[in-house]
């Protein structure tokens, strides 16, 4: 039986997940919403559903199994919060929210639900990350001693983005807090440096363009996150996992197998691929495959809202730490 | 406007047109023949179309626009002569014929006819051989003066394959002429080495399983071309091309952005692609669409039915020059 | 005119250097002392000089041109006092001492004495880092936003070195700290997080033996640190410049050009090098060259009294950092 | 006890000679020999020896133990045979002449004399091909069945140095027949084509700059070797080794661990080494060693004469073969 989906938001990320939803042979897209009703309109011409401008109806419509949330984050505690209350199960992008206070008003009413609540840490997903993940939990390299994420995005986002992003924090390195948390879920201190160096928006805002994230772990083994929001050479995400006993590497993703070797240089390679909608296009058709397994109460890997809150709990620890200048102890957990 | 597909044979190659014609927004998939019918039933039910035993009910349809040929050999010449007599332009699966005589009996046929005829070299289409193609021609190596192919194949076929299979030169090297041609197309001499090494059924068929084949074109270019019907590390695709100015490399495709190191070894990655269904995925799709633009009347990278008879000319020769042990003189355009 | 050494310790490290200066065509090893006098004894066998239990009998000798010294750390202060009160140019390992208040006692002297005094600061001479650095300030990469560094010995030292290092920032990560000075000399604030998750000696005797350091610059540039006492795979060496308009890396030094691919894995290299002796052979003889010049009132890119100091001051400051949980502000010129 | 070396010939590689027998310990430099008796003088001046214009008289002083010989090709023969009436051991640097007539004349003499006579084929002593033969030979690839070779000098000789060369095969392929059968002794077929695509010296004396040859094994493996006479990239030294469980590939040296990544290109390095006196600095120091261990009358890795006329075989062979353009049976070893 395949899974029939409400679509709330057309953007760039709800597109994908759009696409991925129809080539599915598990879901279908059944009702697609948005305010600004003809993105809507054009999703739904390409990959079916019907079309309305008020989340409200869809979420009322009976028509749907579960909810894709992909419109803008202030909406989406709402959002969650009405699914919920009508037992549909949510897929919801990430963050929760920027206020940890809205967050927390919401966790017993999920917790206490029964509904199943995805978060859309798509990176969990991507084979690269996950292989290097069950590799580590396999022993390959012996116990984890040190993890270290270089995530660097292309370029930074305009200044009127960067008013409302919440800061790099919440808004960029939520993805790698949450992948810190993924290899060392018992994160206790959080210790962040943060300048803005290129550029003017994030200066003006008072947020920074580069950063650096140092956690520890309750075992003692400590995560390095180290953070540009601009990348001359393409979309840079690694990974290195290193432990007693070796290391294991995630590289860059290169775009063509072609290499070129002349007299002024050897063996050099185009650019890394642009940005997330490429590097993690598996990753998101994964990561609806696990939901899908979710709401069918199978064992699935997607993360729950827990594992959304706890990303954002280390993210405004590294705010404190980044503005008070110390290490600040946080127990996500609770 | 769409062009409706007849498919004519289902197995492994079959199936994967099958899926890039269901996929396209330019082909639809309208019939599908296979003498085992229960096989075109199943990719009808997956990929549409109507079902027939009989290629010649397909053909005489009237419900295409053009002809897939994926069917055994033997049948490749009879199913051109007869699609381009009911003027259906037709992309055939490589080779057209173990033998030159037949493929010549048809070459008139086919040129007056004035219907597109392509031959599956999918190989053209891989982006990584098409760009440094590109990139010789726009001469970021200067000249071409070497080009090497390494074509290894992940384990050699049963013995019974290999009996009707024309010899690996007309069977998997063909694959490398077109290639060698593609980048030089005026070969003029052909010198080959076999031997059988360590498969059983080559040596009783009088075929080789390791083959190496030198290639001078009329500029004085030499293309060597790598073979073995076996590989432990994974299908061994890599080409090389060396100019006065420097080099372009194609390597081989990595099944994963992770490195293991330890030890006892550091950097190790996991092995390549299976084989030719992975590795050239989008091949297979660029091809289909090039296929589209040729029906189209618009310019199209499709090989030519020229291009399918000048790699079986290379390939007798091969044989000739292996068995003789002499330098073969080829013209293969006359 | 060839510079006469005396050599003072004849350790580890005081036999690389003096097999250095008997293969310089620009020096000859002329004393040898070590109160472990059959030490002394080999090294003047192999390399020449006069031998002495008594670095005093060295100094005073006349017969020298230079010192260099390579005993253990607690001597240096007391001998780079001596050479210069005797007008004789000083080459001494780091660092200096492990007390900033010894350190900061001889500044002055050293200052006004207007003697050479030399830092053995080894990596800066390393071909790879020095070629960075060169590069970074040609602008090859734009303005220098991340520096990464990446420093991993093979093993831990035995509990008993470690009793008296000075711990892991002032004994390990002091070449780390100098090698950010290098590159970013204008480091203001310093956040270091240390644990001990393998090693039974660091614990014991309070230390770490994984670290990460967090240096801001005044610029606005961030350098991280990476440290760890073991590493698996070998000497672990990395360095990576992020600019504005592209990343220049220093890999690890392969052992071999050789790999192996099999069924398991593909592309395997041999572990990396051992230890510093053989990953810096190059830079120690270059660390030697540029000492020769200084000596000889000519340009050299050896790293001073100072750099010594200021890299002290970043040990210092990370220690309390680590322990106190905080930033720490630094100014190590002044 | 050191070995008295006498070295005839002090040009390019007569100094690399002189120099290793100056450091090492096992040897000295007795005396020198050059008609051209500055050059001669020079190498004395700087690494010992008493210096002559006058082979003979160096071969008659009775003050040495061993005869280097460096000097030109068509000297070798006498040189040779001189040192074993005088029972003197000699390396000699590869080819042993030009013409086989004149080697087979000498074969008798070396043979029935049970002077050691090693040739200089310093790329056996390359620890990266070392390393590789070793491990096929310890089964790590199972039966080795496809040998390859790439083998491109960084720029074509003067036209007056290819008029007395003797022609690419036994000039400068003369090194690859010698690895071939370091890897496959049995050679039994040779195949050739050269061509001559952009050097006008090569093509006015009727020489190739360009060259790949096959050869087939009494095994039925198959070694290709491609070869040019130019590589804009630097000096082109790669081999691979294909057996039926796996792949041994040796790269081309870097000459930095330094990577750059821009917009344009990611992971660029430098070009490669210049030539063989870089590339090959290591092999020359251990096969002096070697050779120092066959006089001894120790296990010795020293190329033998026999091992230089079989490689003249082949090269003869290969010449045959390109021009009458067909398949040469040899047996090296008769």
């Amino acid at each position: 039986m395949t899974l029939r989906f409400g679509l709330i938001g057309t953007g760039r990320i709800g597109q994908v997940h759009a696409a991925n939803i129809a080539r599915s042979d598990e879901a279908t897209l059944a009702w697609v919403a948005d305010p600004f009703v003809d993105g809507a309109r054009q999703v739904a011409d390409r990959f079916g559903g019907t079309v309305t401008a008020d989340p409200e109806e869809l979420l009322g419509s009976g028509g749907i199994d579960a909810v894709l949330v992909a419109s803008p984050t202030p909406t989406h505690v709402d959002l969650i919060s009405r699914s919920i209350e009508l037992g549909l199960p949510v897929l919801c992008e990430k963050p929760i929210d920027l206020d940890i206070a809205r967050v927390d008003a919401l966790r017993d009413a999920v917790r206490s639900s029964g509904v199943p609540v995805a978060l859309g840490f798509n990176r969990r997903f991507d084979p690269g990350f996950a292989g290097v993940r069950a590799r580590v939990a396999a022993g390959q390299i012996g116990p984890l001693e040190q993890l270290t994420i270089i995530s660097r995005d292309p370029a930074a986002p305009p200044a009127a983005y960067i008013a409302v992003s919440g800061g790099i924090f919440r808004d960029m390195t939520i993805h790698d807090f949450d992948m810190a948390r993924f290899f060392l879920p018992d994160i206790v201190e959080v210790s962040a440096t943060g300048t803005a160096v290129f550029d003017d928006g994030a200066r003006e805002h008072g947020d920074f363009d580069s950063a650096v994230v140092t956690l520890r772990a309750e075992s003692g083994a400590i995560a390095t996150i180290i953070n540009s929001r601009h990348s001359a050479v393409g979309y840079d995400q690694r990974l290195e996992a290193f432990g007693s006993a070796g290391m294991l590497s995630v590289a860059n993703a290169p775009t063509s197998l072609v290499s070129l070797s002349t007299a002024e240089a050897v063996e050099a390679k185009p650019p890394y691929q642009d940005f997330f909608l490429e590097r993690y296009a598996q990753a998101y058709v994964d990561e609806l495959h696990e939901f899908v397994k979710l709401v069918r109460g199978e064992p699935s890997r997607s993360p729950s809202f827990e594992d959304g809150r706890a990303a954002l709990v280390l993210a405004d620890a590294a705010q404190r730490s980044a503005s008070e200048r110390r290490t600040v102890r946080v127990s996500p957990a609770d």
